[in-house]
């Protein structure tokens, strides 16, 4: 997977993580791919981010502003706060058009972290 | 996936996490299994912990001892905390056998999570 590290939207991730690793079932992390992911991992620990990093997912073209985000029981500046804190995990990456900064995931980082998690063959 | 609520595995988890849910990308998660699931990517979110849970995972049979872990920069005490706290998070089991207590990753439960960051399709 080594072309990833050529990928512009790699590049363009805040925290400069770049996908790698076999699964996790197969071999043990390095120690400094193990401090990379867990960055991450962590972003993901929170209820309210990971459910809004699952609204970006699964919202059209895989990408949503805070405008499109409704009902999470936080406000708005919170929100932004945890997209922010998934940008710089490099989970998404954002864009400003206009009024909004919307948000995008890396379809290559979760595709990474799936494949860490998943089957060693 | 509702037949993984009967398995002896799932239910002997420690935090009682059942696996759940569609593919990120394919759907929000609801609050409740937003909550459920954000403690284990809470789990997976420190860097030691993150390796030693990939030491588990890539040891024979998918499990370890204490012993059987080495030259990860930390003492003895410090790797049993981290296991545990696996173990608390539902992403391990752990079994006494002995002078030495085993843990042993769910296979189902890291399936759940690379199924929820992996493709929707």
């Amino acid at each position: 997977m080594s072309n990833l590290r050529e990928l512009p939207i790699v590049e363009t991730a805040a925290a400069g993580v770049v996908p790698c690793c076999a699964p996790l079932a197969r071999e043990p992390l390095t120690a400094p791919d193990a401090e990379r992911l867990a960055v991450m991992f962590k972003a993901l620990g929170d209820p309210v981010r990971l459910r809004l990093f699952s609204m970006v997912a699964s919202h059209e073209g895989g990408e949503a502003c805070v405008c499109d985000i409704q009902d999470v029981g936080v406000s708005q500046p919170t929100v932004s706060h945890h997209l922010k804190k998934l940008r710089d995990a490099g989970l998404v990456t954002s864009e400003r058009r206009g009024t909004w900064v919307f948000y995008k995931v890396v379809p290559e980082v979760m595709a990474t972290l799936s494949g860490l998690l998943g089957q060693k063959v």
